[in-house]
């Protein structure tokens, strides 16, 4: 069988690996679609050498079909689609203890840490498996992780219906986080600085800002000086912090999606005047993949719109070129041969 | 009658100045007990010149005894002992509307905004004070302020019974902090780099830590490598911010009290990482006064050792430099002539 997999110096190659059979309480996948991440980029441009194995077999958007259960797996049988929810924790630590395993102070996340999706079969713990709805197809589906990304921050962030909401950063997960807000009922507005985002963003119904407008003035306006009730930072940029945080209404609450890797200011002063919070959001817990799969198949997620590749496994280094020459929103590798 | 105002260029003065009798809906205190408070500091230092009308009469931490009543007054009456919730707000602005009105958009601080309470008799409308219940003599109430920012702090930080809580700074809020968190049941550590502050905040039962030694070591010990489930930032310090984050655990909540008055570098990665809150919290609410009067008439407040010295209204310039030195706690001036 064939996989992608990043060999360091920023290249990926699809090579042979051998197929092995499931092991106890794992399940075969033949994989369907693999959606391309920002990480896998942070990857690919040797960020993260120092967490990843080369070669690493990378890929943690998925969808797929069972097609063998190894022994001791009685919940699920061949034929069945399936997402994998991409994390494996010790379950003895503070934050497992807690019942927070999705912020395992051990976690392995499967696709970084370990061997990831994109590849014609894929072994994995039956415990990481959800269900595919009938009426989900397996494309849409592969976006349940980053929808599921989504769904998490959204409810970290407490939103309500009626809620006025700021999207600062108009890539995939900002506009899947725009997505899950109005979904919610949220009135939401997204700032994003690059022209071909903002009008795919404003084709699926979104309002747009560009920040190099006056964003401040916008959201006064919008919200007669009030102020929005939640914002997100999903730009990783420290004037996306800067305009989360001055945008916020009294009580508001910024949701911190972005990885900031340095620290980086941060006006305290309005958090203590306007008592604001800040709310950092981290992967998903299983109900997040539920409710975006229910999301996904009530059609509230602009998924035409957002999928703007879909390439063969043969194909996935040119994958990685077009997402990073930024001609994409979200690009799908298909890596399963006939069923 | 006589009181003490900021006159500019660091200078306090002891002044005449003329009775009033209390205006419709004003209530007239004889003003018994005033503290010292960190903000009276910085308006003498003329870092809020822009802010107060000099001359200013200071003064928001207070307790008192109504000695007349201006007309459309009901509830009050000759004899009544009260303190004062010095908060003036707009009821119409976007706070104030959602219920927030302590952090009214147009707030006016009385004893920063308007004149304070460092006077023989002091009139106030009806609507800010709240009765001090039999059993809490009116030294104590004078602490119902600082105490009710601990509560409204404490409330804040979402504290639990048996959740480990860190408090960085030792100055008079940090300790009432301590001991509001206390009192509801969390397990206390001060970090505070003045050793007599540590010696006064040992000797009421709180444990101390002093920055200086291995800070994360210890939280590290004391939790067995969880991390603290709740941290205030008292310090006002850019070390006091990384210590308060670097010390959470999972899903751990930081209370910022102190006033940063520049942007802060702040760890945004491990907000993300350990999906940390940090919230702001400003003044009080009524109810977080009702709970201090509580609280204080508990005993669950150390008044004795928190009240350092107790002077004269004619010795008020006496007062503000010693607490300036350094060489007090907290400093209550005694206003009131005989009843």
């Amino acid at each position: 069988m064939r996989a992608a997999a990043y060999e360091g110096g920023g290249r990926v190659a699809v090579r042979d690996v051998e197929e092995r059979p499931p092991a106890s309480g794992e399940v075969q996948l033949r994989v369907a679609y693999v959606g391309i991440c920002g990480t896998d980029l942070h990857i690919l441009d040797g960020e993260m050498d120092a967490r990843v194995s080369i070669p690493a077999i990378l890929g943690h958007e998925m969808s797929g079909t069972v097609v063998a259960v190894g022994p001791d797996v009685t919940d699920w049988a061949k034929g069945d689609e399936v997402v994998v929810v991409p994390l494996d924790w010790c379950g003895a630590c503070p934050a497992c203890v807690r019942g927070h395993s999705h912020i395992c102070y051990r976690l392995n996340f499967i696709g970084i840490d370990s061997p990831g999706a994109m590849q014609t079969l894929w072994n994995v713990a039956q415990r990481t498996l959800v269900r595919v709805p009938t009426g989900v197809s397996l494309v849409k589906a592969a976006l349940a992780e980053p929808t599921a990304v989504a769904v998490h921050d959204v409810r970290r962030s407490g939103l309500r219906a009626g809620d006025k909401a700021l999207v600062v950063g108009g890539g995939p997960i900002g506009l899947l986080i725009a997505s899950v807000a109005a979904a919610t009922g949220g009135d939401v507005l997204v700032s994003e600085p690059n022209t071909q985002r903002r009008e795919l963003i404003e084709r699926v119904g979104v309002r747009t800002v560009d920040p190099a407008d006056d964003l401040a003035a916008v959201v006064d306006d919008w919200t007669e000086g009030a102020g929005v009730d939640v914002s997100f930072e999903v730009s990783g940029s420290s004037g996306g912090v800067e305009a989360a945080v001055a945008s916020l209404a009294a009580r508001g609450r910024l949701t911190l999606v972005a990885i900031h890797s340095r620290p980086t200011p941060v006006d305290l002063f309005r958090f203590f005047w306007r008592e604001l919070t800040l709310v950092g959001a981290r992967v998903y817990e299983r109900a997040d993949f539920e409710e975006a799969l229910r999301l996904l198949g009530a059609g509230a997620i602009a998924t035409d719109e957002l999928v703007t590749d879909v390439v063969a496994l043969e194909q996935a280094p040119v994958a990685f070129e077009r997402l990073r020459a930024g001609q994409a929103m979200k690009v799908l590798v298909e890596c399963g041969g006939p069923a």
